[in-house]
């Protein structure tokens, strides 16, 4: 039994930094790069790519709104092919940085406000599918667990991984609570650790209501630019490990 | 005998229209599409890689300084690994529009303030060169006639191309006459037509004091922000061919 | 009896000219002046600035989105009080070139997609109205006709102009027709002009259902970035003087 | 016998948190907001604003290089008209949210690349003061001890204060040591309250190679983007209170 977890990564740009990318490495299986739009620069991509590299995780593109001011969290109205382009020129310039580096990359994850978007808008995230089918048919497509981004992904031709967050709390129709509702994030660490279990082992979480849930799940986000990131990566990955469950990168 | 007519294409962005690019294309060969940094989005990218590919023309990437506001023309003081990031991000982005409708890229050529430092630099020539190398070996790299660009290009391992300007004076030592100086940019149109077929065949041209001086040229370069660009590529294309020059684009 | 005819200026940045506004500057009395968000730097501010005072042309800031990329017309989720700093801004920013030059400021117009927004979003409208204030009590407010912009803008203790598009159709609510629907844009010079001045003079406009609504106007507005922009601008105010309407700038 | 300790403050970016700025508050008489060039957006001025004049900290502009990437700390070529048009618009964008809160700007000290720039050549000097004057002539003109920047604020009609670095080391010439050089930033906080106390005293520091120069000091600077900035400015005022030194901002 395996899951993959995954983490934001190389979000820091120029004399700015964010997140404790080299605390929480040791602990995850994929790292989700910031290509430039929301965050990142040549430098910081570079180093994180490396960074990632040395740790034995998984190099994927983040790619997002070209929104430096929001950090990505705006949801700017874009026309499909619009969002197709956002991704191809994001994941060109990360990949081309990677190649430079020799280093291949093996997913894509939207960021922020374009992956709600394509989580609940399937022409979007059908558009965001191809894009990445365009560029490399042998990425595997991270998508929303039971959204529809994970169908557009397979219909591209691509490999997808269904992501579930422990520490979001879930309606009962699967979606993730709003995070204006209250205890919509969970902050107990071993409750946290429980939830990654049960969807990781048991394809279920108890939703906002206790009302149980099927959630199938490849991978587990944990969010880098929050202070215990490092922290909560590692309680996951003990936990998953001493529940017998392998963390380590999604499979084509 | 053969000769490439190069042009910048692609300059313009959003709302703001620049060149005539469907006019310069029946008669040109090799088109330099603007990535991102100077000029260009991702629209305007696919529309011209398109065009130009309809035209039979061969497209370029011609990254320059992440600088919307000068059109990549100020000398930002930028370190070798600068440089080289740079031409990585906007070759990646290029690379992935052209990918996803089936282009390849043949050349690369920097833009304004970035070619003109590199022509003087040769640390950061070498440092461009190796970047393009990194991205894709068969990339042919272009770079200003007599300049430490190309042999940089070569040390590299990449083909390169040898740049002339027909409208621009030359100084005696082969370097361009600074436009600052009356008389730099010739704008009798038989001239520059004589000039180019020159260079082209004879691998010669006249100093701004007479002198002549050998200029071996691969490809010319018209300059396609300017009025009557249209006019020019026609003229240098008719010239060209009357005197039995070839025009085509550069073979690696 | 008068009316005010403006048109949105300076929408040139860097190397990209756009408008023709030397050739529209005689026909009108209100110049909107984009401030650096959606358009101009500060070299167009300048020399937009200028060469409007040198017609007797009032000057105002047309402050929008920080968007080049879309000129500043995508609808980009706003809070309040983002609303007021984005308008505070780029008011303080065209405001300390026109010091500069010794030009006051008549009057703000919101550009594009934050003018729509404000035109639906009673609080929106309210928040910029209230910047325009704090920045400088005696600017004139420019609101959609019918809008509640207008009364927001009198609470913050502005003066307001009714605006009116004379080439644009109306719906019977007073609202604009959509420019997705065909016929949405008059293009007759003719009709547009006896619309401009049933609009003055009457206080009303048939719409697009043919029934008649009326529309108190201060102000007329024609679109800078259209082609004939200053052949309709002329024809506006020559029909608007041949019906014996002065086209002169809004009173405080 | 009175000094002013400066900091530049309210340089995060949206995301990103830069210097503590609530820390170093208390110990500080002027504070130096960045205007969104190269830092600072609209909340992080707003509430910088508040801050300082909270804790009864005189406000001023610190206008840069609109360069994001680089923190404005790349010397990007520039004219003397640009220069000053750089400057009006950042001073008129932080000057209007200002306004909206009842705060006066006091003084203005250019940021980074552009201070040490202006610093060197006398005609961007000069330009950006004639901007700072044009803009408000009320304003406090800060520019490096010894430099010609001084003179060019005084010639434009403006208030100036002479700036000195206690944890730089100076050379006999009265310039700042390169930060190339090894020991040009002082660390010892002993010593740097101990050179702080001479200039404002005696208008005397120890140059690099031991010899005493005359450096007349109205203005001393603390770093605020360095970790340790808050206990500097705390030893700073301490140590200046004992000796006698009252830490006051610049009077007009």
């Amino acid at each position: 039994m395996t899951v993959d977890l995954n983490c934001d990564m190389g979000e820091s740009y120029g004399r700015w930094a964010l997140g404790d990318d080299a605390a929480v490495l040791p602990h995850i299986s994929s790292a989700n790069i910031a290509c430039g739009g929301h965050a990142g620069d040549a430098v910081v991509m570079r180093r994180t790519l490396k960074l990632a590299q040395q740790h034995g995780v998984a190099c994927g593109a983040h790619p997002g709104f070209v929104d430096l001011a929001s950090f990505g969290r705006r949801e700017i109205p874009i026309s499909a092919s619009e969002a197709a382009d956002l991704v191809l020129l994001q994941i060109g310039a990360l990949g081309a940085i990677a190649k430079s580096e020799r280093i291949s990359l093996a997913h894509v994850k939207a960021h922020g406000a374009l992956y709600n978007m394509a989580a609940r808008d399937a022409a979007l995230g059908e558009a965001i599918a191809h894009a990445v089918a365009a560029y490399d048919r042998s990425l595997i497509f991270f998508g929303l667990a039971g959204s529809s981004m994970l169908e557009a992904g397979r219909r591209a031709g691509l490999s997808v991984a269904s992501e579930g967050f422990a520490d979001r709390s879930y309606e009962p129709d699967g979606s993730l609570t709003p995070r204006s509702v209250a205890g919509s994030v969970i902050h107990d660490l071993d409750a946290v650790v429980a939830r990654a279990c049960r969807m990781a082992r048991e394809s279920r979480v108890t939703a906002r209501n206790g009302s149980e849930i099927t959630l199938k799940v490849d991978t587990i986000c944990v969010h880098g630019d929050t202070p215990g990131a490092a922290g909560l990566a590692r309680a996951l990955r003990e936990g998953l490990q001493r529940a017998g469950i392998e963390v380590r990168p999604v499979q084509p």
